[in-house]
């Protein structure tokens, strides 16, 4: 067991959530899997980190090849303290979900799930984060297992480059046209909240809204791919740095 | 009044910050002001929505020419919600800040200051994260109100390409050399809790840590910048895509 792969695996959705659980089961015959996931959801968590208050972990299981932990924090804060604190060696391959929920276009910025990929990536692991479009408790997770597991074995094969992380997106069908690798739409979320009243008669606001795509059809776009029947794999970058507008404003400020 | 520029600012330290206070003293001549910003620290918040409850906001001061509201939420979430359901039109410009506390290099990723910039721009408005390098509550912001003052009156004028978004890091010095363009330094945190117990005698952990920069003294990066005196300012995208390896991904799931 020894030279198998170490897999890390947390999530958003907590570490009771259906979709961190197939996806578990789907890939313990690959490697050693240290699951390490928050002990209840926080979706929408983004890269958010914990340092008012410090963060504790729980061992839930202990079996051959299979180690699962719930942790107080955030995502991030799980890779973190899994990584720091946690794990026998570096591992070969850190994985994000099964989200229950889409995870596309600027969602990539408010996501815990690819927060927790991006923080990988920062710690030097290939890592990915996985997303099916159902974001109900009992959605069906067999094609997005199926899916990732071509993903993963690619990646623990291949690996990824210095500072790249993956987004993988499945579309809620029984059997998906294939993996196309995308990129993230352009677009914005529109309507976003639902104005209402609390009990003190106050005005509150509840977050909704729709995402308005800026290229619909667009036959790069992660979006169009889900709509065409794909899954998306989109390659993305810790440096966000906007190297075509450095020399504009060096024009200015230099 | 009617034809001045209308300026969004809100960050992560709260509303009541000397950041953000002297920030928006330091700019009130030029336009119209509404502070829109959390009602206490959310340091550390990324780009955290909330959903699972709802968000409030309250009017705290309104007189010619400055509005301000504090709003339950994250950064994100005040910026979200003041564009949604508070500004009379859209804002000219978004500011963030001025953080107590510095947002170079992986930080933009953790950075709730960052995080509002960055959701400014997906509303499409030119927007700009100002961070301290000094987290001290009684930092002294003049020098760093007067960079701002230099990045905003460029911005009035010029705009900002769709898509981008600046992070303005300004040292804690009297003086600064100049403003310098630079890129995102590549590095990670290292050593980053300090283990402890709770009084159940339990172990926790706190988030501390040092930061490993890879590429120190490299002349682009944002903390060598700093290192020299120099106010860093780089241009950020909201795309995260890496398109240089969608070639590589596409020679094998295409």
């Amino acid at each position: 067991m020894e030279n198998r792969p170490l897999i890390l695996i947390t999530n958003d959705d907590g570490v009771d959530a259906p979709g961190i659980r197939a996806l578990t089961e789907s890939i313990r015959d690959l490697g050693n899997i240290l699951v390490f996931a928050p002990d209840g959801p926080r979706s929408g968590m983004s890269s958010a980190i914990t340092s008012a208050v410090p963060v504790k972990a729980r061992l839930l299981k202990q079996e051959e090849g299979l180690t699962i932990y719930s942790c107080s924090g955030t995502p991030v804060d799980c890779i973190k303290l899994a990584m720091n604190e946690f794990v026998p060696r570096k591992p070969d391959l850190i994985l994000s979900g099964i989200n229950h929920g889409t995870n596309v276009a600027i969602c990539v910025h408010y996501s815990g799930t690819l927060g927790a990929a991006i923080e990988g990536c920062i710690f030097g692991v290939p890592s990915v984060g996985i997303s099916l479009t159902d974001h109900s408790l009992e959605a069906d997770f067999r094609e997005t297992t199926r899916v990732s597991r071509i993903v993963v074995e690619h990646i623990l094969n291949e690996g990824l480059p210095s500072g790249t992380y993956l987004n993988l997106n499945v579309p809620d069908i029984p059997e998906v046209k294939g993996i196309r690798v995308a990129q993230q739409a352009e677009g914005k979320w529109v309507k976003e909240y639902m104005k209402s009243t609390n009990a003190q008669g106050d005005p509150v606001y509840w977050l909704t809204g729709q995402f308005e795509c800026s290229c619909p059809g667009h036959p790069l776009n992660d979006t169009h791919a889900l709509d065409e029947g794909y899954a998306s794999l989109v390659p993305c970058k810790i440096d966000v740095t906007d190297y075509n507008y450095i020399d504009k404003l060096n024009q200015h400020f230099s």
